[in-house]
């Protein structure tokens, strides 16, 4: 049996990558192109972004929030990063190494916060201090971190780097449970309002192994690491049957995802929810919370004691 | 390792089956007495008969169909059987054979059909004719047949041995291209309307291993084999996905179908569809349809030519 060698699709040159679920190849030059504008439709659909706006993106280390800096940066917007030091032994240490190297090759702007050193805690010993998993612990940072910091630097828009394996992942878990509330919010756009910035989600049209090589071909040197603490966890599960069912199916997770977006979306938008509770300030800290205390400030306060 | 005996959760006897969705394990007799709690509450919670109403239940000669039969029976209906012929060889004389045994032993009525003897035609030979896959064929067949049959014997109602994995693994099919239709159609009760006879699931429930051990408790001898024509359908990979989750979280399955029929059916039953199309009588069998000639005519002409 011999091999045809893969041609790009756009321009029949040797092509380097093959992306089943469009059945198309590309070449390094137009396979860019293609991540640009995956990123470019993205936007422009969900109208996250004013031309050239300002968005802080928040950096992990990954190949996915770096990717997503990247192609950000390539389309015009000033983009400064955002890194959260989670204190989780020598993985955070190289994760924000990685993502030191990125900013400084390129002469970007990375913002640094260490959970440690300014709060007084880390991920490990809150997740044993609360009985909350690590992945609880650390989304709960997370979320109220990138929100502070955001506001606190004058961006008016955070940007996360959540891929389609991501978003399908976490809507198939949702979906599983018929968390009809989660369900609402899961959204690659969620507006300003009450005390927390606009968040946007550029890459929900690009897949896992895309990203991967997208920095591979960039010359991107991300934490390939996964995080030691997320092992086994959900979410980790059902991306392993979104890519048997990927597998059998090409294209599966993207009509999975966009079909949500698109037509469930809509209509959970217009049912009768159970209506937002009221947001007001944390009296620790002055994030936006709907009890007088919010869950991360609780969170700190549990873990220091 | 010595392994304790399991014990039945009502009387505290030997167990003789274990149900880890809810982490609990029956003899012989509550086992049986928890199928009849769940057909019973499924009945209920969607009105699905009056007492003692007349029923026609779809028998294919499997376990789920033999199963529903004899519990609607045990619950005090006046069920009869009808099996329809789908011509697939050895196959269809061993599922009638076993439907046929079933219901001498109790006295019972079964009507029978046999597609060839009454339409000229089979399930093999109207896939190969129509290029359709032979579940397609064989579902479209199915629904008018069952249809007619009732209406003809003057049944209001058509029963179906449908149990919680095929309802789940269906919900499952059409969330992933969240068919936004038959989504609003997936329902354990489908009332009577413009020419349809109301159609019920009462085994949804229920689950697959739960039937099969029903059948072999209760002495019910049903057709084993799968049909030979399904092997490799999307359908079957669907169950497989779900049993995968369940085996990783029990409770998964009956969590995404219950979670979907309490939140999500209400919600899609409320949204601005389509609108329904206007059914009219078919110009060849009478039944109903939204074309001139229903499918049903349509596939046999195919299949007869």
């Amino acid at each position: 049996m011999t091999r045809v060698p893969m041609k790009c699709r756009v321009c029949r040159g040797p092509a380097v990558i093959d992306l089943k679920r469009h059945n198309a190849n590309f070449c390094r030059e137009h396979f860019v192109a293609y991540c640009e504008e995956q990123v470019r439709r993205a936007i422009h659909h969900f109208r996250m972004l004013e031309p050239g706006e300002r968005v802080l993106v928040a950096v992990s280390g990954g190949k996915d929030s770096l990717a997503c800096w990247d192609l950000l940066v390539r389309l015009g917007y000033a983009v400064e990063g955002f890194y959260l030091g989670l204190g989780i032994d020598t993985y955070s240490d190289d994760s924000l190494a990685a993502a030191t190297r990125f900013a400084d090759a390129r002469g970007l702007t990375l913002h640094v916060v260490d959970l440690e050193t300014t709060h007084g805690f880390t991920i490990p010993v809150a997740a044993g201090a609360t009985h909350r998993s690590p992945c609880g612990a650390c989304g709960l940072s997370k979320r109220h971190e990138f929100n502070r910091v955001a506001r606190d630097l004058g961006f008016g828009v955070l940007a996360t780097g959540h891929n389609l394996d991501d978003e399908a992942a976490v809507l198939l878990g949702n979906v599983l449970r018929w968390e009809t509330d989660y369900l609402a919010r899961q959204h690659p756009c969620l507006p300003a309002e009450g005390g927390f910035v606009r968040k946007i989600k550029p890459l929900y049209r690009l897949g896992e192994r895309e990203m991967a090589a997208y920095c591979i071909l960039e010359g991107i040197d991300y934490q390939v690491d996964e995080c030691p603490m997320a092992a086994g966890n959900r979410h980790i599960g059902f991306k392993e049957t979104l890519n048997d069912l990927e597998r059998r199916s090409p294209g599966s997770k993207a009509a999975f995802l966009f079909g949500f977006l698109d037509r469930m979306a809509p209509l959970l938008a217009q049912a009768d929810g159970p209506g937002d509770a009221e947001v007001h300030a944390c009296a620790g800290c002055g994030e936006p919370t709907t009890g007088d205390v919010c869950a991360f400030c609780r969170l700190r306060d549990k873990a220091r004691a």
